[in-house]
């Protein structure tokens, strides 16, 4: 199995929807990653947790094949964030963040990690971002996440990383403001241009765009009836695509690569809103995960 | 070739884009669907223009083959809609509705167009829907579209025309309005309850959805990266999906009849938004769509 290197956080999250509250359950986007990537490849992750970490959620990790040997513990509060859920499960708001440990992390990557050949950089400062890389002295595809923060407040900073890796995968609003432009394919076409090759901007309910060489090609959200928590379906997402890759084998992906990556990201984001925390991911099993591919693929076909 | 009747607006229309204004252009939704489904079926228009309506247009759709037997002129004003686009394109905002003529349209089917099988009713109060689908004695298969003003002013009437056609074609704001739903695909469940075997949701530039039997099926839409002039691209997918329908003769689609159908109604959309007006569709031939359509066909190819 390829190897994948996960840097990103774990988190304590409370998670209100308007059905129910659900309080410190695990989240945080190195958890969700992780549990989805590892239908597809071995995952190590580069974090850090607190002594209020629940045992639980190491063994959970632990279990499902995840490697932890790059988590670092340390005294004190892992990170915790804290949202709310409007009426109709579309538009979500942050109450709380609070970083914690997360905030004066120092990144490192295990000896035994740093010849992964995939790597996933979730949401972090960018300069955090370019050291996990910096590490990876045998990494071949390196992937990156961002968010408004960041583009707003560390604009040049972020740019030296964009310019690093492989892919970005961003949420429309980010594509937006990163892109200076309403029109998203105007968007994705000019976030290329300051370096990765291949963009991803996902659009929620609504799907995402790929954007590769010359080509712009849309997915569709599988259509889902019962949203139960949104949470990580960006960073579920993001694992089954990277995944998949990892799978492939493909280190230089083809547009059929990134198609078939694509493919199973959607599913694994549709599958991950389908109760609170991770469960979904836990409890799935890789035989549900390619029935629901194969529906996908054959419902896209004309 | 098989034979389609759209009954609905034809209109005079002025827009306004962050680019250009245009005045008393062809606009309606019986201008568009037609000169969008002409490329697969023959078309009649049952509608009304006044005796200010430019000979010119009545010859750009009579040159393109769109039959006006069962277009009534009268003295008085064409329906004139004024409507202004935001800067992104995004968002439209209606400046003046005159129905002027439209407002007393008497539905009138002439004798040749009574047994077309397909039949397009375009919106209008559900009243007069059901009078022309009533002068079809010989159509076999038919689809509706609607707005909010009937939804929400005359929706016990609604629901009889909505009783007695095979599909409705519905944006996305009008199918929760109507579903009373925020999740767009339990309203498409529930519209499809009312009678229809077959609903269609239009989400603009997110693509649409298909409802049919069992089946949700999503389309994402032509990733556009100039749109000059929104206005008909509704009308223009509508045209695309029946005249593709009336195409494959499919008077009882089958799940693979009607995804070629959204398929062109996909293209026709994209292709509608390209320029001011119905231009697009005037300036396009069979081998363009063709060319788009397989385009469009092997993006959605896992």
């Amino acid at each position: 199995m390829a190897n994948i290197t996960c840097s990103g956080s774990i988190a304590l999250d409370t998670t209100r929807t308007p059905f129910k509250t659900v309080e410190n359950v695990l989240g945080g986007a190195a958890s969700y990653f992780s549990l989805s990537a590892r239908f597809f490849a071995d995952v190590h992750i580069a974090s850090v947790v607190g002594d209020d970490f629940p045992q639980e959620y190491w063994e959970l990790l632990e279990t499902r094949g995840v490697d932890l040997e790059g988590v670092q513990k340390k005294p004190g509060k892992t990170f915790h964030y804290d949202c709310s859920y409007s009426f109709d499960m579309y538009q979500r708001f942050t109450n709380k963040t609070d970083l914690n440990l997360l905030g004066v992390y120092e990144p490192w990557v295990p000896e035994k990690s740093r010849s992964n050949e995939f790597v996933y950089l979730a949401t972090m400062p960018p300069a955090k971002q370019r050291e996990i890389l910096r590490q990876h002295t045998g990494s071949k595809f390196s992937m990156m996440d961002t968010i408004e923060f960041y583009i707003r407040g560390e604009y040049n900073d972020l740019l030296q990383t964009i310019k690093l890796v492989d892919c970005v995968v961003l949420n429309d609003a980010e594509a937006r403001m990163l892109g200076e432009d309403p029109n998203l394919v105007k968007c994705g076409k000019k976030i290329s241009k300051l370096g990765p090759g291949i963009v991803i901007i996902k659009k929620g309910e609504h799907g995402s765009l790929l954007f590769f060489d010359k080509h712009v090609v849309p997915f569709p959200a599988f259509p889902l009836e019962n949203v139960v928590d949104p949470n990580g379906a960006g960073d579920s997402f993001a694992g089954g695509f990277l995944g998949s890759l990892a799978k492939q084998g493909a280190t230089k992906p083809t547009l059929e690569n990134l198609k078939k990556a694509m493919a199973y990201a959607n599913v694994m984001g549709s599958i991950v809103v389908g109760d609170y925390s991770v469960n979904p991911l836990v409890s799935s099993k890789i035989e549900d995960i390619e029935r629901i591919y194969n529906d996908y693929v054959s419902l896209l076909k004309v």
